[in-house]
């Protein structure tokens, strides 16, 4: 939450207004899981469940980004796969690469939310105006934070963020609710 | 639930007179993990206990058929492995796929179930008579179903289900009991 | 449990007396995962903790086997590291497999017991004195059972087994409590 | 816990003092699962949450070590990533080993921790001042120890053990914070 803005939204209020949705990786997309073969990281865990939920977000006109500060081919892939409007991956600033983001896209920091649960995305929800994060981040964290998933981390928890992006948009319509 | 239909059966009438069960593959019978590697997806967790319930439904008689929007030779060898009635994979209209099963068997959608998570399996939800879907769908998905798992998916959902629905079936003796 | 044995024992005083441990290995050894890749099964998820509690239950010179109805490397390479008595795969038959070994090392039914979860291990639940199964077993099978794991299969069940007969085998003192 | 420390320090005064971390690897580091193929273990599941943890303590100056009793390339490929003092694998003296480390760090116990959930760490934990261990652990064990983790093995457990010393250390202040 960005202590600059004038009125405080509400995570409703927020999620109404966004234009732009960011996500770290690893421990928000994935279960935090590190499979390391001999040769290094072999596969991540990602969830069928919360890709529809970005598909949503998407087919409804909002840019999802992802940012991570690992760097490794699975996300590439996963990302393409989903086709997301911008993946940075080896970050060591979040925050600058997601400001440059927004800025280039001309939105307002009142337009933006982001999903993360660890320290290096701490920075980025202390701007924007929806910042989600996980029961288990650290406490300054939570406390910075106004949306926490209850479904597990790369099981759900992002869909969970997308469906209540999406229901607080005035006039959304699933559209597979209206076939 | 089809809303079309005469008399509304409860989740026991219908699974007492189901002939043909579909499955949808991602988040029923796995746990909805997309595991990738590099190149993609490299394997999904399906379960053991999971597959010994499908046995005892098509030893029974009864015919099982997976239709699913994603396409991999993953869920072709498992279900080549199980040896299922037939696999429909890309599928992007399941209700049209339900269908021309359904009908090439000459059966009544009071006849039919399905068990799926998500938006892509609702149109089927809405015409069979045994409806199945997950404690973590959509709302309205959940409002057009009348039957939930309890086990989590991918590790006993599926297999709560072929048990009820055997369970359900007049005069069904499980094979192993009676050895 | 076996209904011809004159005296029924106790789950306690059967374990007192065993001297030949069997155990199923999918959703007992393993969390029941089937993790298929393009090719088929990939891997299975055993556990360092289970592992922990076979070598202790053998370094007390209890013959342990396991027997599985389904066949791959990835069960005779882990059990060859455990080096545990013998490997039974592709076994359509356990009791036989099982009395075939239990003759072969000349042990009464009293002596003997087997942890397995599913419809294939009911006929062999039935003969041993210590019949282990799972909570989510069937229910006949939860009936002719007298003990029950608390722990994940795969993740401490077989654990918390080969602990509890230890622990009722009278004078055991464990390796390491006496360093 | 160490026996024949003048004065037994609780588990915050012993992380206060806290130079040398050990950390076994299977059970603490990783959810104790055994991913095995046909060739044997094919990968093992770190956490990239307890990594920032350990990251957390070695920024501060605390000496991490891993002593584990198996031996895989996997290990040492994530030991490396994170850049840890020393790996000691294929280890079946855990205490001589870390007593080597201590000594040549010139370390009193009372600097020492070691975070361990098996019998083979017992010996370890015996003499550490921070003696961790896991709710699972056997029941002597959990008696030599001052510190239990809630979070899953391999999946928080050893970043709320971080957070812990880091928490006791006089004038800690995490960089993060203060950015």
């Amino acid at each position: 939450m960005n202590p600059e803005f004038e009125n405080q939204p509400t995570a409703e209020q927020a999620a109404a207004k966004i234009r732009l949705m960011g996500f770290d990786v690893d421990g928000t997309l994935t279960d935090g899981g590190l499979y390391f073969g001999n040769e290094g990281e072999v596969m991540k865990r990602f969830s069928v469940f919360d890709g529809q939920g970005l598909r949503l977000l998407m087919d409804h006109g909002i840019k999802v980004v992802w940012i991570t500060a690992r760097s490794s081919a699975i996300v590439e892939k996963r990302a393409k796969d989903l086709g997301i409007y911008q993946l940075v991956q080896g970050c060591k600033t979040k925050l600058q690469a997601y400001d440059d983001i927004r800025q280039s896209l001309g939105l307002d920091w009142q337009e933006c939310g982001f999903f993360g649960d660890d320290w290096p995305d701490y920075p980025v929800l202390k701007k924007v105006a929806l910042a989600a994060t996980t029961p288990h981040s650290p406490v300054l964290m939570k406390k910075s934070a106004n949306w926490f998933n209850t479904r597990p981390a790369g099981d759900g928890a992002a869909r969970e963020l997308c469906d209540f992006i999406l229901s607080n948009q005035t006039g959304y319509r699933n559209p597979w609710e209206i076939q």
